[in-house]
């Protein structure tokens, strides 16, 4: 094979090999299954070092033109055709009518919306209070990646299976021990592993809900879970919160003109509001539960992010037994891409929430399992949450004085005893819809509340996420968003400008 | 501290001061909270060697005993308490009524009995032919550690977080090359990666099917399948296969006396039957399709995974748009512990789909993605096909030889073009599900057949896996499975007898 190089120019010899090779590949004169020559050989014949043209036969294997036969030779691979332009399949295009029909009776999911929301703030250096996370630098990247090869070494193809369905045996026993050593005693085999804990709560809803069945919800709660229920066509139900987190009291009546199929609560540390079950609340869920024979799924997100404040028992640790479906995650805590999470449940809900698990993904990733069993032992799991609790107590204090010295009268929030996010309130009249243009072009955003109601959407609240960030950015975030509440109020003395408008929080 | 240690006897230094203080935090006299000495001073005053400090201090952390605080020290932790005896919650128990009435609307699950099944089996060197996965030793385990330790240090936090929720774009940028090379034109923004195939197909049965609803499937189809579209409440129609696949021509009638709102379809190496849909059936299938307004679910599981026999179309690529959602898997190639698959869809379906997935399991690991993407080049994918294809041929023919020297008469099978099954029919009058428990007895087991078939349990097949064992095993395995049909010979000629009519095939 004779290829023209030139040595004085400035591509490197390998490149222009690659090239060269590249459009042999392409026009078809060297058709696909040939064999390419031997490096050595071709270095020789071309007066290269060997080493340029493995590298030049590398790249071209990394763009998918040739294969690598180990002790046999580098080949031509079949040629990548281009793919068809979406154009092609999506302009101009009659959808068979089932699809149509899928338009008609479709849910407009929330967090699409929240994801166009944000998408729609234009800022060199944004302060994002959107997230639902902790603080991506406490995530034990190095120490997590050397855990997984000496798993990999240890476990070889074992780590690469399926695995047990309900889960890699001695991660349920380590979770187990968790949450026994925090209240809630649990024996392994009631613990069933999942790909994140929104799988579980899928799952539950799947199992409890029939299409115009009643599910019970905080309002406002977890934009997500406004959806989930949404596209499984139960009817949503939202339940009042304050300070002392779901307004228990006024379940009751609602119970009895209809009795629901389930109750979902978030009572510790509850998502948007920050509020935490008081303890009465508590008791008399779950009395009710039991008065009305109604499944409850208790989500734990962020229990033992707790900065302050009595330790309340969690809903399952007063369950008499099999009235409460418990689920968290190690997402909040450690790392989202984990996509493990895991749910407690007794008698017959276990068996058949451990069938509804295959048929949904068949097993959680086996591999995933066994590096974080290898990572977190009991004692390093809680070394792990009171260095994140350090952190987090520090920065929710830096958020709290913060606002305390720049909001403006007539703003109000409830400084929260532990998790991830502030609940802030703006006076009657205003609208975190309309103020959200108005912060991102200051440099920073949240999540507009009216996001988190299941009902009509209630707009004067926006979450903070105070975890996320070191205290000098909320500080200055705090700042950003106090000159944006500061333009509003000018705004709403005279009137919203309609190039604003056409910006805020689509509804 | 004084610790009395055992100098002469056999154990370790470093044990015996982990068990002393182990005791003293068991019996409280070390306290949660209290600092443990610093491991050089401890050793000073016990005379030892700091590494035996620092390894009993190791242990107890990995016991969850002690934890340490990194600049500060070593302390004790919150002591673990044991978990609860199941026997405490589901011995005796009144399950809440709403648990009782699961019992009463559920379906048993299919892979359930198969694993009962499976696991009634003893024998100190059992050949397994049951499984639906391909062979072990071909996962590239030890370059995928690499990888995805590359993967952690190149990308840091960002491989662990959330990520895209339809999944990382190179990687469905790489999925579409691979489709479009193997002739089923793919944009990636058509691409949808999921946790597994098996979740694809759970998003589409949850999107097109509510309770009553009719699926039509092959009869027999995969296990799994059959317990996904129980769980969702359908009623599942099975169409015969024969050495065509699917008899596509039986549909029509039963279209007309009532639109199924699924058609779920195996066309390429069908589970479990291993027969290849022929053309002309796959375009009558997209005609009827296209007719009767019916979205088609095609799963192409192992479609590439060809020996022989002429390529067919995918389902996919005869579709004229919109028609045909299409499933694959990174699972029977590579490994099932990724748990990575992917769904191709177009339209509103894409989208409602993308809804669904986030309200499942919000998003695939983002780190197994971005592994996978790095170590999947479009050419060593090909690659790894070529091989895969070239070790399952030889067993192919491996298992069609050795059944040929070894069945009786009588016994028939149909030596497939590709995938991972053959499929062997018993006389008309035999049981798989009686010879079963006599297979197990001679040391090799299959999967019986009737756990295939979604009406009433055809009993005259084994599914058998040629692709995870070596030539060797193989011909062992089918000896035995001669002798174990030999000796049903005998009884069927006699009595089947009542020990193992109690060890057969739960029905």
């Amino acid at each position: 094979m004779r290829i023209p190089l030139d040595r004085k120019g400035p591509t490197p010899l390998y490149r222009q090999i690659q090239s060269f090779l590249r459009e042999q590949i392409r026009t078809g004169h060297l058709i696909p299954e040939s064999r390419l020559p031997a490096s050595r050989l071709l270095a020789e014949s071309l007066g290269v070092s060997r080493i340029t043209v493995v590298n030049a036969y590398a790249e071209l294997e990394a763009e998918g033109l040739v294969y690598s036969r180990p002790g046999s030779g580098t080949y031509v691979a079949a040629q990548l055709r281009p793919f068809p332009e979406v154009g092609d399949y999506n302009t101009g295009r009659d959808w068979p009518l089932w699809q149509q029909e899928l338009l008609s009776r479709s849910w407009q999911p929330l967090l699409q919306e929240i994801d166009k929301c944000i998408a729609s703030v234009e800022h060199p250096d944004l302060i994002s209070f959107t997230a639902g996370l902790g603080a991506k630098e406490l995530f034990p990247v190095d120490d997590f990646g050397k855990t997984m090869r000496e798993v990999l070494r240890r476990d070889g193809m074992e780590a690469l299976d399926y695995g047990d369905p309900a889960g890699y045996p001695p991660l349920r026993t380590t979770i187990a021990h968790i949450l026994t050593s925090q209240g809630i005693p649990t024996h392994p085999d009631e613990v069933l592993v999942t790909s994140g804990s929104m799988q579980a709560i899928a799952m539950v809803a799947h199992l409890t809900l029939n299409p115009g069945d009643v599910v019970f919800v905080e309002s406002p709660t977890y934009s997500m879970i406004i959806d989930l229920f949404r596209s499984v066509g139960a009817r949503i139900q939202g339940i009042p919160v304050d300070e002392q987190g779901m307004m228990v009291e006024h379940m009751e009546d609602l119970m009895q003109s209809g009795q629901p199929n389930l109750v979902y609560a978030i009572p510790t540390f509850q998502n948007p509001t920050g509020s935490c079950m008081s303890g009465q609340r508590r008791r008399q869920l779950i009395a009710l539960a039991e008065r009305y024979n109604v499944p409850v799924l208790e989500d734990d997100f962020a229990g033992d992010l707790r900065y302050g404040g009595r330790v309340q028992p969690a809903l399952k640790a007063m369950d008499p037994g099999g009235r409460v479906i418990y689920v968290s995650t190690f997402s909040k805590m450690l790392m989202p891409a984990l996509r493990v999470g895991f749910l407690v449940a007794s008698g017959p809900a276990l068996d058949r929430l451990l069938a509804l698990k295959r048929t949904m993904d068949l097993a959680t990733s086996n591999l995933m399992q066994r590096a974080l069993e290898a990572y977190i032992t009991v004692g390093r799991y809680q070394a792990h949450l009171r260095r994140a609790c350090r952190v987090y107590r520090q920065r929710r204090d830096a958020m709290a004085d913060a606002l305390k010295s720049s909001m403006p009268p007539g703003i109000t929030w409830q400084v929260p005893d532990g998790g991830l996010f502030l609940w802030q309130q703006l006076p009657a009249d205003w609208s975190a819809d309309e103020l959200f243009p108005l912060a991102g072009e200051e440099g920073v955003i949240y999540a507009p509340g009216s996001f988190f109601y299941p009902g009509g959407r209630v707009k004067r609240n926006l979450r903070l996420n105070f975890a996320m960030h070191p205290p000098e950015r909320i500080v200055e975030g705090v700042k950003r968003l106090a000159r944006a509440i500061e333009r509003y109020t000018e705004w709403k003395q005279q009137e919203y400008p309609q190039s604003l408008r056409e910006r805020q929080v689509p509804v």
